[in-house]
């Protein structure tokens, strides 16, 4: 049983799914594509060498017959529009984060999927889906470093672009630890701080950089975020678990340990793009498997929201400085 | 276009193979089936649930219209006669190792592929599709060693069962290096050496274990293995390349490091079948992938015939003590 | 020249001391001890097989004529009296910390010493003598990772006493970061917060652990210091200063690396006492071999000072959960 | 009580230890020197400032009253005639490597050593010294990895001067090696094979390098040395150790960790003198701290023999390419 697909967004993701699909994963089919700029859209269809139709809109595509589920990978400003109308149609839906620009937005779509019935969206959180996460998942759930007590985290990019504003640090960055942690912990965040570390003399002007983002959670849990994006050195992803009995640490990348020039090394990753790669094949075909058991179980509608609302309270931190509370509302008995 | 596959040996390998095809690679299906236990071959395409149909034999199956390329899983005395046969029908063959259980075995395979015309014949090595490995070759194919000049390798295994005897060292365990390490370092074996350690008290007492097997290739590369099969620790295998300026070292698998009970440490595999799992799936989605575009270029007859004629000589070697030639015939220029 | 010190406090601390100069370090010999227990002092003098006179208490120790140093180790309330009068008497001291159990006695000894017209106190902090410190302040002052911003930290041990109270993972444990971050960063303290974790169920009733204390230097930078002081797993230190362009980490201890029963590890250490041993040699000596030439540099009474205003800006903190701010007053042109 | 010591030689290795027992060392003095340049030893002794006479030739300072025990640090061709001679007058003798530059040399000492009744002298191979190599021994002789049985060590430097010939490989590289390895498996060499890789361009053109030298010991342990002495990248000491249940492999130096320029690196040692340079103080103070006690345990004229006839094998096997026996005369009890 192939899984026919319609992609909504044919930029840069866009494209990386589409070859996914039909390249490296099992299952699908991409049979329906439409994007803001149709040309473009006409172009990537005929680049990659498939045969799927050009919808002239994502509601023209959600519609189409044969699009057995839709993945959302336009711009973000629209994705709660196409996802509800997906949910309307009663049509899974792979979403893109993120899964709305406001955490109200996120409600509707779970007042929606709750509505229909049954489990229809998946959101690309991809790092539930890393190796290196799920291993270390695994041995927290083992026990073998007692409770969780504190994560020591940090996310650093070399460098970031001139339109990156010192709240992307949150929406574009921290989301994917804000997301990640939760499920890590299957824990909820009650409170945040932001603190201003001297700022790197490598960051342009308008932006503040490093940051570090406090989380308090539920059951008592701190996580401390270094977001640093001006590093220089590397793309790295670090996320020490402090338990009671013991500490597991996150996997580095698996590199070729080098003798060179008065240096025992190991290569670190300059591109974020080649650190989690493997994690999107997983992810993707993780929905198209659990589309076609009738099981979809990744990260769902409610974590989108519960990410929503985290972000909303970190830039709210990044303002005041202080200790601002996150306010979830209780989770339905639908996504327990 | 799906390539149709014929599996002649439904034994574990086979399955895992037919597993693969049928749910984790792309552009496959197994249509063909036999081993020499009919009812144990019913039953695996019962259990898989697929639609293949079972063949009185593998000359029955290699002849099936309908079998595009076929996969050679069965008792290693039989794989000689059924990729001669494949060959002889003109059809790609994936022949677990060994190619033959002799070194002439695979001499007339490789005769019987080069009258062929064409490349249809892939050896089951996976280890140049280890990930890891991949990285090694790239690093020293950069230059940022220099010329490579000693390896230091070992292939510990945790033990072995009764069955296994001081040859099968060659045969069943360092094979994989005498394959892998050509193809590293782009170089052909010209003599080796077997020395025994005193003798670990716990291997079984008709075998020998550990030993040393040092191995001289053609550009004066010196290479030394131990292997350890009743090594208790771990799964470990282990390559260091030596150039003129640098060393390169295989990657350890990612493992999440725990502080625990006075120990920073790092798991070690115990099971064999965990270590290479993926450069299963990458080595035989390779075969698929090479035949349907008309290109095999995995590890050749050629190859094969060269892990054969080394392996020869390290057993005599195992024998006489003595430092013993690896006569291998001129390469052909069809495996250039 | 040998040095000619008496030892005030003949308890754990005083006995490695004596111990120390008369075997270990080059150029002192203790000529004279005293303890509240006289007692002890003798036997301790008869023990160690040491020539050594017992005076009746510190002052007539500090009076003697053929002391030329003065090591104080007696009970911490103790420690201003005795340093105050080595410096009336005009003989150099090394304290053992605290310098003094309050900052204002601190100050009373810092403007003694200034009054003096010359360096006479080193206080016993020793982590600024550690191989592992010495070498990360260097790559710090090379530029190799830029300025420094942020600062990860933690001090743990597997388990502490019934005796041990919430504040003393300050006084007692922090303390030491608290010196030798100052001196790592060449800056001082402005602000401090401290946050509770979920306690950790290994703790005892009466205390709270872990905490976290976040510090802000005057240059900007960022301290977090993880304090566990009931961790389990092993008496482990670690600092990684987070520069501009590059990451700093303090050395682990060194040792064996084991392949063993399915793990890859390292020991770790899991008594305090073997961590800094080397530098308690290295520090006493420095001592010796400082007021042999007339320049005491180690650790002043202003670092003294520093530390202990930092110390109960901490212990404030704990009990607000507010930022505090930490008033140094202003750095006298003697220490600079 | 003050050892009072002569030096023999007052070239960089003698000036090191008189430098060494003036300012680091507890308990001796250096109080008479001599060297074949006259005029340089009495700079020596007017530039390190100490109060030492400077005797015409080695006999007349091994008779000096005042010399309690002696340091050979001459050329290595004096060395068996000083040692004989420190023998005869009785007294305690420390002698730099080689003890003689012939086994014969070596035999006649541990002859004389034999007839004077009592343990005098101490060869100077300071790696038993070493922590590392301490903490290794520790290791096996816990039991923790089982019997040894094969060792893998490396002696890499980063390049060597052009009086180095092939043969200094042996007696002044491996040579450390051949002692430190008897002693870290109280074991004794039987027979000696070595093989040279493809040479590196990086060699000069009279000499052959890197070369592997493969020992046997009684107990057959197998051990490869690879002797690399132009490896560009830097000195770099190797020692694995199979046992039967695990692998102990001697500590990397401790070194910062850093994270810059896409890389995780430790900085390799280039200077061989940084590598065991605290091993080299241990070294003689053990022979300080021996001789006051009465008991020397050093490295023993027996294992200066030991280390002789080894390295002799070893240099007829770098010519024969055979594998030469060790043929070791019985240990005679006194050294037992």
């Amino acid at each position: 049983m192939t899984l026919k697909l319609g992609v909504i967004g044919t930029g840069a993701i866009g494209q990386d799914h589409i070859r996914r699909c039909s390249r490296t994963l099992l299952g699908s089919q991409v049979v329906a594509v439409t994007d803001i700029d149709l040309v473009q859209a006409a172009r990537v269809v005929s680049d990659l060498g498939i045969s799927a139709e050009v919808y002239s809109d994502g509601h023209a595509l959600i519609a189409a017959p044969d699009v057995d589920a839709v993945l959302v990978c336009s711009w973000g400003a629209t994705h709660e529009e196409y996802v509800l109308a997906a949910i309307a149609a009663g049509k899974p839906v792979f979403c893109e984060k993120p899964l709305a620009v406001t955490a109200a937005g996120c409600r509707h779509i779970v007042e929606a999927e709750i509505a229909s019935g049954r489990r229809l969206v998946q959101v690309g959180f991809m790092r539930p889906y890393d190796q290196g996460y799920r291993a270390l998942k695994a041995v927290i759930d083992s026990g073998q470093i007692g409770e969780p007590l504190m994560l020591h985290c940090a996310h650093r990019n070399p460098r970031v672009g001139e339109n990156y504003k010192t709240d992307m640090a949150i929406t574009d960055t921290l989301i994917h630890e804000l997301d990640v942690l939760r499920w890590l912990l299957n824990d909820d965040y009650v409170s945040v701080q932001v603190v201003f570390p001297r700022k790197t003399s490598k960051a342009l002007s308008h932006m503040r950089d490093p940051q570090i983002v406090m989380l308090e959670t539920a059951r008592g849990t701190r996580i401390d975020v270094e977001v640093f994006v001006n590093c220089q050195y590397g793309y790295d992803i670090q996320c020490e678990v402090v338990g009671e009995t013991g500490i597991a640490k996150l996997p580095e990348p698996s590199q070729v340990q080098l003798r060179s020039q008065a240096k025992l090394s190991n290569a670190i990753l300059m591109d974020w793009k080649d650190r989690f790669i493997a994690a999107y094949d997983v992810e993707l075909q993780a929905f198209i498997d659990g589309v076609s058991a009738g099981t979809i179980n990744g990260p769902s509608a409610w974590d989108g929201y519960c990410a929503a609302v985290a972000a909303d309270a970190c830039i709210e931190a990044q303002g005041s400085g202080a200790i601002v509370p996150v306010n979830l509302e209780q989770r339905p008995a639908f996504y327990r």
